[in-house]
């Protein structure tokens, strides 16, 4: 197979920071598309996985699964997308498209095991993986790229891709609309995106934060009221009254507290901690018939479905833009939550 | 108010045994029904109040509730019940009636708090509270006494009344239907209905228990599988496989292994442990959108659809019969999972 050598930035090693490196991409084939990069978002995982917290990283990693660009190049079957288009790839690039989950589109629970973006077995090449968007340009089959609405701005679109989806998904999943009561869990990359899609789905947003000093910016995002969970007396004033608790701690962390919170039958659903929970009371869910759930990303129906939602909201992530040489000034930032909200790379600084 | 003395069995510590005592009971009221208590069945609440496990115990305490019996008077407003009618009551006496759940027929989640059937403060005799089915009589708001399909088995109704609707009410809700692959965990008094329930309802019923000598008995009760949990390759090839589990485990215990066993968007009931459970990784729910849920008895209304039902399928309870002077050789075997796989109370033997 022709393959091309493509400037990228990754880590050859868990205990390595990221560095300049050649990668290679496939030629388009008949159903890809090659995308010149023009954004790409930097996500927490992508931190995990260069430093293989969650184990299974094959080095070199080259991270960014939040990819905006151009279409340069289409397959001779493509029809869904031409040269000049904006487009985006988020957190998958393949799956078997035949397993119940695909015909669900669910692609992200495909049976097969979906082909994520970067650190999966790439199909195309032979004993090689794939690479993420730190890097000038990627070749991607046509059902995983995603029209962008010209009306957004570029970079500030790019966290939609794996950000605004793994909040837009559970959301509509779980049904919340219009004065629903909606707390979210955590003001951070995840968190500022959930504040933002519930409240353009007309709920009652509550920002549930350790940290008062959050709550104006919250307020600024969209939420109407904020919950500061450390405060006891304000955290029983809110007891029992949720339709919907959008998780997004990214770390392991007590749950009785938040699901008091719940009503009857609601749900809180956990899209950030990929990682042990602390203890639950079996209580905090037996009485009230409560529920904990989780979600992962969202299918790329989903997906088309949040951007084209974002166009017409005028939706897109809170963002610092970054040369590709301050990433790993960033990750530290990241790793210390200091950032609002969401670093995204300006690929230009790479070329 | 007029009350009259009663015979019953009751604990006046938590570090005593039960032995007999007197209790008051009112006289029936316009919309009460005074019962003649003929079995009442042994729950493990009724040792977890005794023992003041969960705390909030009041002594003294006369637990049971799950009572079965005849009606001998009946107030003028009655007219569900005439005297001679086989009853039942089971968890709670008493709710508001007005709040939301309420109306909902989820007594159970009474928004002012359900009056339980012992342990709860006695709305109706003040500075009194609820004392249970050990003992000779019982007088109920007719809204609380259960009608009792005359063919079944009188003892052997009585689990119905906690273990029935408890395993019931969350099969329903979660809407197990015919062909639907269910897991039952645990094989003990509420672990067997579930399994009787499940195999009635049409599902294809796995029974999955750390004890393979359990098998035999749980095929004998309905189940058409057995899973051994401490069996990694079996467990490995029913992974991702479950519509619905049923959790009857009575004490905090790892889920993960439990979790991988269900399918996509798919739920695990708690209705054994109001302990902490042991923490489980957000992972196991992230992957697969799947959910971990909690389940209380059932309303009143469901309570009677289930016994309907139990009536039309001849469905009861396995147990053992025992007088009431055998109580605390009992509470001894259920506390050593050493019954099979409930104790009925012939109260015959208190009076």
């Amino acid at each position: 197979m022709t393959t091309a050598t493509v400037k990228a930035y990754g880590a050859t090693a868990s205990t390595e920071v990221l560095k300049p490196l050649d990668i290679q991409r496939r030629a388009a084939g008949a159903d890809d598309i090659k995308i010149d990069i023009s954004y790409c978002g930097v996500c927490h995982s992508d931190i995990h996985t260069v430093r293989d917290d969650w184990k299974g990283s094959t080095y070199p990693v080259v991270p960014g699964h939040e990819i905006i660009g151009r279409v340069v190049e289409v397959g001779d079957n493509v029809n869904s997308h031409k040269i000049g288009d904006l487009v985006g790839v988020g957190c998958m690039v393949d799956s078997c498209q035949t397993c119940s989950s695909c015909e669900q589109n669910l692609e992200q629970f495909c049976e097969k095991g979906a082909t994520f973006t970067y650190n999966s077995k790439d199909k195309h090449i032979e004993g090689s993986q794939t690479y993420g968007g730190y890097s000038t340009s990627v070749v991607v089959d046509e059902k995983f790229v995603l029209r962008i609405p010209e009306n957004l701005d570029e970079a500030a679109t790019a966290p939609l891709l794996c950000a605004g989806v793994t909040t837009w998904s559970p959301l509509r999943h779980w049904k919340v609309k219009k004065g629903d009561k909606v707390g979210v869990i955590g003001l951070g990359g995840l968190g500022h995106m959930g504040v933002k899609f519930a409240n353009a789905l007309g709920a009652h947003v509550v920002m549930i934060t350790t940290s008062p000093e959050k709550g104006k910016d919250a307020k600024r995002l969209g939420a109407h009221e904020v919950l500061v969970s450390k405060d006891q007396d304000d955290m029983k004033k809110h007891q029992g009254s949720f339709d919907f608790i959008l998780n997004t701690i990214p770390v392991g962390h007590e749950m009785d507290p938040y699901l008091g919170l719940l009503k009857i039958d609601a749900t809180m659903v956990l899209v950030g901690a990929v990682e042990p929970l602390k203890p639950f009371h079996g209580g905090s869910v037996i009485m009230g018939r409560k529920r904990i759930a989780g979600s992962l990303i969202g299918g790329i129906k989903e997906t088309q479905e949040m951007l084209d939602f974002c166009g017409e909201h005028n939706i897109t992530s809170d963002i610092e833009l970054i040369d590709m040489q301050d990433i790993n000034t960033a990750y530290e930032r990241v790793t210390s939550n200091d950032v609002k909200y969401r670093f995204v790379i300006d690929i230009k600084s790479l070329k």
